[in-house]
């Protein structure tokens, strides 16, 4: 069990020692914790040696100019020049909010950004101020449309956050596909199976080899197969994918970059610059006055609370298990597995940072 | 088989006798055929005897005077009067796309309308105008959330209308839930299982009875159990719900009023006013030059047309098969099913129109 501060302090730190500046590095170090404080492990300080080998392969650049290249009252469009994700993302996100303020929305495309960490840390800025936020990114290819053998999208998540006035504020944040690579690598470790529905194989059928994706095979579009309803989730994907990669002049679907190696660089290797995100704030009072709005947030959150439920579970709103998690591990402390540690330690080590 | 523009012609003429002006009639019927030859029977024809029932119940004004309640130059309130969604949709996503022109996206959100048929027709009418469409709408409760014993969320569908230059337009038209209900009707009508994941039984267990829903059970979200994701597609459907429902001001989840039947009339009886939908119009040029635009679109579309598919199917672009379907009932006609029918030539005999 690692106490979050210490764990934030030491990821700060590594940021700095690759050239971000201090602020820099304490906004990327709070959004990879917040990943481990929700229990979002996958997106965590696990990513820490991978932005570090971003870095290491030229394709991050740790002290981005970021900047607006087009614009109208209630759209931009932001050039990341190569930046952290985790930095990218936020200022992005300022921008939409300085939009919505004063045009109602805000709408943002993101290219020549990197992984951005979990969508919610960014959708969640938008609620301080009353306003509703989303954010949504592309990710490099592990998805098979449906149909399809080969991977041709990322699990492309959606965060939309909407504020509630005495509840906690309503979190949906998802990628869309029937599960997060992540479920499968904790299974691969432990030797087990994948249930049916999560992955195919190389050959497009329907396995439970936990290694099935790195073996030829592919993750399932939500839905999981055509008669579930899979193609709802290659459409969701794919408007993510459009959103984030066409809209704003970064790379897509099979074209986008990996997370950590060496990649796509320059527009004429891809078919664009870079990662690209999606980000959106809504001003609720734009659509009616505030505290009337959020007053009614309160009554949907409590209706469904209410919801009778199946014996021995009970009906949940988007955001509660990540928010009950994040009180859990405030107070008790981040359980790292031990390949996470090593590979920290290691990073403390060439960087001279205690761990 | 019945030709397209004989049924539309019919359909007019029943909206004509209920009271609406000759412009809504038509377009009001243009939206259920167009339902009719994408193939999508349930939102078209087959529902006219409901929205006549509507109107019998005194939930539909005919005559609408529709108007914007509340606005900023991104965003605007649109309160129906009670109309047809059929004619309040299009009419509100014409606000959203003259917002789009000088603030470079248009937000409307919609209360006091009534169903608006496909969601698909009304996002494609941004997209004359070099913008994206969205639309979305809640809908009476069919399906429970994740661990749930009672119906709180609609199929509430979602649909994204992105403009390519050569290729047709992506369109994305999905319920967030696993099937459509008219799925169900049909193998209703035939006497037939359901696959399991599309419903659960009265006391939440997996079912393969098609009458499931009519007999306690519930529609399954997208996802169709939690560990498919369903909370996945249980939190898609509570934003759908929220945008159309609680921005707005109409209802919202348990007490979205039933498609045709008496219902809550104003906001004392529901926690609102009316049924709720939610438009969005964003003018491509206001990210990039709209033909570049288009064009990466183009190359979006032919990439993902030659992904290597499992052999004997191809990989679709969202959109493709109702552009299939639409062709080919343009060409031979519209095939409807004997209760429509008969529902029809009763509303004909009624009216004295002839079927």
């Amino acid at each position: 069990m690692i106490n979050a501060n210490q764990l934030r302090r030491f990821t700060e730190q590594i940021f700095q020692s690759i050239g971000c500046p201090e602020a820099d590095a304490r906004l990327a170090a709070d959004i990879l914790v917040a990943a481990d404080l929700r229990g979002v492990d996958s997106h965590g300080v696990a990513r820490l040696p991978g932005y570090v080998r971003l870095y290491d392969n030229g394709r991050l650049n740790p002290q981005p100019q970021m900047r607006v290249v087009h614009e109208t009252p209630s759209t931009a469009v932001v050039d990341g020049d190569r930046g952290l994700g985790l930095v990218v993302g936020p200022w992005a996100m300022q921008v939409a909010i300085e939009k919505a303020r004063v045009a109602g929305t805000g709408w943002v495309a993101v290219r020549n950004s990197n992984h951005f960490g979990i969508a919610g840390y960014h959708a969640m800025l938008a609620t301080e101020h009353d306003m509703i936020g989303q954010a949504m990114t592309h990710a490099a290819p592990l998805v098979a449309p449906t149909f399809a053998l080969e991977k041709m999208l990322g699990t492309n998540p959606i965060a939309v956050a909407i504020p509630a006035l005495t509840e906690p504020t309503f979190l949906a944040d998802f990628a869309s596909t029937a599960v997060a690579y992540g479920k499968l690598e904790i299974l691969q470790r432990k030797g087990q199976d994948i249930p049916t529905g999560w992955a195919q194989d190389a050959d497009g059928n329907p396995t439970t080899d936990a290694n099935a994706v790195r073996n030829g095979g592919a993750l399932l579009p939500l839905g999981s197969d055509r008669e579930h309803g899979s193609h709802k989730g290659y459409g969701l994907g794919a408007v993510v994918d459009i959103f984030s990669g066409v809209l704003s002049g970064a790379n897509y679907g099979p074209w986008v970059p990996p997370f950590a190696t060496a990649g796509f660089m320059t527009a004429q290797e891809g078919v664009g610059v870079g990662t690209g995100h999606f980000f959106g704030a809504m001003r609720i009072d734009a659509f009616r006055p505030a505290d009337e709005f959020k007053a009614h947030m309160d009554t949907w959150i409590q209706r469904f609370r209410q919801t009778r439920a199946i014996p021995g579970h009970q009906v949940l709103i988007p955001g509660d298990p990540e928010r009950l998690m994040e009180a859990e591990r405030t107070a008790n402390g981040i359980p790292l597995v031990e390949p996470v540690v090593k590979s920290l330690e290691e990073l403390g080590e060439r960087f001279g940072v205690k761990f």
